[in-house]
């Protein structure tokens, strides 16, 4: 932690909790961001306060409350957050959510924060099938509340695709293709960074992990929109209290997705 | 704003609102604009006017009086403009016109000025199909008139097409492609600019992204058309108007598209 | 014009309307061929003499008197050029034909310079359309006199195709492809120049391009073929003057394309 | 060795069986690897131990006892193990079971070795095919025993796949597609590394590459299923014995394999 | 000529007859080699001679007496000549024969001159197909008398390829294609030179020109095979003349080719 | 031979006929090797011997006696080679047998060395087929003595690939494609080197293509298969001589091979 004194609240086996997957560059930043924001706050010690900031910042990016949004837009996020948390919150295999948000950070309207119980290497189908649909979560919501669907899902979508990708293509996990993997990864080395991805294999193939890919997604979504569905009071209820309070922990998370489901 | 002393008539929240997307490069060059032409008039300070010219002249380039057109190239222009400023006023979810103006500017004939009422992050999928149909109103226009379509319309289509694009293949928008992303931006870092797109999905999902794309674009085509059939009366008076005035400010064009619709 | 004195004939509206599309580089190399030309004649003044021949160096390149044809080319040329002219002169959305010459320019055996009345921005489909079958009369006429085709049509093929494929695929165009565009241009920074063309869309669509392409072709060859058997005589009479006088102004060639139309 | 004095005990013999397929650089990286961990440890010379440890390091890199994992992860990666190794051991044409462990070694959860009898130069069709089967023995366990499979599997999926596209194109071992090769490799000089496979044939072909490969890893998956089926005695003994020691060695191994076989 | 005098003998006339499309490099080329010609014979002036020898090195590359063939391989090379010249001498829109050889020059095992009888800037259509069927008058030749094929007439295998493309994608000579041409040259300009012909047509179009270039190539050759069968006196007579004395000029070929035609 | 005194042995005669197709790099390498050899004896002339054994290093490589191989890879490659020198001496159209040896050199296990009687520069299409008969004879002796295929045929079968791909796309031999070429070689000038082959057929040609190798490689494996069987006897013979004595000199080979014919 090179010469910065560390308070007496902090507690690393907790803040290991909260960086699953870090890489030591990612842990160097974040000690690095908790020391400037003690050295902002005239701070002697860094806090474990700073440390739990520092650790949004990473993942998400600097709060941005300066960012001026409309009502609609509020309401539309605090639905799109409540999606995806309900989803992690009732599906079998999914991380347990830390903290729901809609502060704006970085480059996303708000954000929800799942942590796995403890640390993993591998995942299993199930538990991909499930983070699938979490992902999918925020968009079930908007189309079931406000029957329309935007822009802001996009990056969703892109990472739900990586995601069934990688389970079609190298992880062995659809349907119809087998226990093989698909494509190659090129590096040029004068660009220092991937470039490229080269098929190897052929165009009958190439339409068979796009229908498995779909019916990847598609599965997903429909699991995500029925959650949501069996659980509209929950869904209402987080969305509401976020728009009154911006931010969510887990223990009011927990207790207002404990509710009674919704009548079918 | 850099030493340059601003008139009592500059108005930020108004320049705001006129303003919206612009970066922050977008917003120095505009300062810079209007400095530039505030030196050019002799005055001690930078005024709204100066501002209000320089807007335009950072969105479209600046005026081109000096260029000659034919009187039937005028007409064309008009009825190009107006076909769009109509379908902007008449359809439900797009912005309000703001100014209209067959003064070449930049490498347009003409141009249509729609300034959303708020700033917004997001777009729904009602508002990307209304764009588009007033994006293809110019073209709608001519061939309703003329019976005849021109080279002209060549960055509509193009703008048109990103945009059916983008709602297929980024933001899962289509009726039978699902919530997933297509196709991967790859940077050639050497080169500091995007050249090329990786396609990393079948020809049978192309083919199918292609007819997504021709419903959209058919669809939002014949809702312009059909709008400016309906206000034909208003279309033949804007474009008047602007063959008369060359530039209509809102006040004028909202009360000319006031009129009653055509019969059908 | 930098210090060279004009002679007292030289009308510059008349030189603009000869030069219509020139850049400010072409305009440039215009004025200095001028002065080299007077130079060379030892004149003290660029003359509308120079200036004329001038317009034609930019375009076509130098005359090239010095090259031997045999009679068989000269009267495959004159035919060629009285082809393309007549279609110019006959067909309804073209530009008046100023000259027609068999003198070999540049690559080029002969020329046929067509202007317009008036400078223009946007250009029809019916423009468009009369313009491709002007561009392979010169062939049609080959075929039509001498029941044989040369390699000599091989620069208007490719002109007409880029013509084709630009109505199609930038200007929306096409009966079947509506109104978007195809393709995307790569230009290559280092290379300093376009290196290629990016195919956005499917080969399905790609299909459809080349379909509605040849129709398009095949429609202006046959159109250009009506033209010049319903005006046979006229087109006989044009080349029969070109081979006796190999350059035809726009007087003589109005009154020799004014006679009757062959029966037919 | 360059003048690092080797210890009583190393036997060239034993240390070569156990680097089958070692490039030079291997063997002076594992000679490396050997001195260092003899200089570690402060001893004179380096000993057998060394080299036994430095042909593990070498082959799946170092050991990672400070990796923490769960009870169930622990359990997974037995199994996986377990399954690698039954099947080694059960198959007919394929190398013997040296070691198995569950020690993370690098990015391997854990690691079973099986060396060669003797040194090979050439592979049968047989042998690769139980190759094959073997090296997808650890999901096929983790499927039985589990109902689940994991992303822990890919490098094994990578491996086979590279394996059954060399036996399809590289050695001519397919039923359909005949004694010859397929691809060209392209090495690119300026950049010091293969890059691209040259894709020499047909996209017809490119099907049936897919479609072989496709049914040669199903029956290797097969196989390996029907093996670990028929030995699940054996399977939960080899994996809980892992659970419990972490490492098997030769003869332990061979003891608890050697058990009479499930009943059907 | 750069101070080399010239013999009395130098008929400049009848050299450019002789060297139809040469560049201006070539030329200089040629004058270099004949006054080295000169220069190693000790001449005091550069003759005929040596210009005329100069030309055939300039064309096919320098004799190659020392080269040992077989009496078979001499017999092949001379009925693959005369089975172009022939073809030369009795197709319709030829050039004339102007000597015949079976002396090995550069990679050629012998070479065929034939020049046309004036300069020509464009071809006809007729005037390529008989080029066609003469560049395959060669192989047809050896299949006729050996019943054989023989690597041999690899190069003029790719010149028919090359001339069929064109006329398909170059000069619209297709039955089928239309008046359009295919493809795009793209030269790299760090590299000097063209490096890749981009395809900017479909798939189906692929095919179709395909299909094109085969109907030309079949026809062109089954028109060799015709007139090689129709003279096979003529074709014997040439064949063996050239086995006797290497190389015929025009004179002696026209004498032995005007034999009647053979029995049907 | 730069001031290496030759043996009087040394048949340069002799030494060319067994040198066919060597460049002068090769040559050069070739006196290079013989001159090293008689060095390392100490001997003060270049004599035949060296030279005999400098060709078999610049083909294929020096010895590799130090490699220990099994007794089973030692009859694998007994068969292989027999099985290439059966196909050699019993095929029509093929080299004669010079010497065989299953005396690893360079990355070949044996090598087969058959010698053309005469230097030639072109291979009929009969000669090509039994080449590639020829080259399948390792592999189909194998297939026929030990029921198992292996990847040691890897190099024949890429060598009996290419031979086919030039006979169909270099040379015109396939039945069904014609007399033409395919493909266009591209080199990278600032890399030194071919670097890719560029397709300008479409993809149907290329199924035809590929459909036509299969044809050729099919039967010559049959051919091979054929005549293997027929000359078992023989077979057998040359393996066990090569066993026992691990090199077959030319007048022993051709002694075994006189054998009767075994029994159909």
């Amino acid at each position: 932690m090179r010469g910065k004194p560390l308070g007496p609240d902090v507690d690393l086996g907790v803040l290991a909790k909260r960086t699953p997957g870090f890489t030591g560059a990612d842990i160097e930043n974040l000690v690095n961001e908790a020391a400037i924001l003690a050295a902002r706050r005239n701070k002697r010690a860094v806090n474990m306060e700073e440390f739990a900031e520092a650790v949004e910042r990473v993942i998400a990016g600097p709060e941005r409350r300066s960012r001026l949004i409309t009502e609609k837009e509020k309401r539309i996020t605090a639905y799109h957050e409540a999606g995806h948390a309900l989803c992690f919150a009732k599906l079998e295999h999914t991380d347990k959510v830390d903290k729901v948000s809609i502060i704006a950070r970085g480059m996303y309207g708000g954000y929800t924060l799942a942590l796995p119980e403890e640390d993993r290497n591998n995942l299993s189908k199930s538990e991909l099938e499930d983070e699938l649909a979490a992902t999918l979560g925020g968009r079930a919501a908007e189309a079931i509340v406000f029957s329309e669907i935007t822009t802001g899902a996009s990056q969703d979508l892109r990472q739900a695709t990586q995601t069934a990708r990688d389970m079609v293509m190298q992880w062995g996990m659809s349907e119809g293709l087998g226990q093989r993997t698909f494509g190659k990864k090129e590096e040029l080395i004068f660009l220092g960074r991937e470039i490229a991805e080269q098929r190897d294999y052929s165009e009958e193939v190439a339409s068979q992990i796009d229908r498995e890919i779909k019916t990847m997604i598609d599965r997903a979504y429909q699991r995500a929109h029925e959650v949501l569905t069996t659980y509209r009071t929950q869904l209402d209820a987080v969305a509401n209290r976020l728009i009154e309070k911006e931010t969510l922990e887990r223990i009011e998370f927990d207790a207002l997705v404990g509710l009674a489901p919704s009548a079918a």
